[in-house]
């Protein structure tokens, strides 16, 4: 079965950064959404339901890991 | 080319609950080093060295994503 991967940025050097990280080693057969939360604000309150305290973060099947530390979710809004 | 990757822990609950996620969803082709930094010591110069601040830790390329927050390097010491 395929993963339910979500990475959440908000368009932050340090977003970019990790985004370009992760992407070079995640298996292709993984399908990720990317959400841009300042594009989207209306993701906000999902990614706030997942656990995202911060972006970028990727949420692996329910998990969040927060990857390294770009802006707080509080301050997206 | 295969791309140089290592996670860096210390088997903190936050270390294994990362280590889980992250490898559901990493290329398999990727060769991946797992380093205890509690059972190996001497690596903790080496993952200081790479800007690994806190475990757990992904060391893509040289990039650091430190993955949400177990201890802190100095803490291992």
């Amino acid at each position: 079965m395929s993963k339910s991967v979500t990475f959440y940025h908000a368009g932050c050097p340090v977003c970019l950064s990790a985004e370009h990280s992760i992407l070079q080693i995640i298996d292709p057969t993984v399908s990720i959404d990317i959400v841009h939360l300042g594009d989207s604000p209306d993701q906000i309150a999902v990614a706030e339901a997942s656990g995202v305290k911060s972006v970028p973060a990727l949420v692996i099947d329910g998990q969040v890991l927060h990857l390294n530390f770009g802006a707080s979710i509080a301050d997206l809004k």
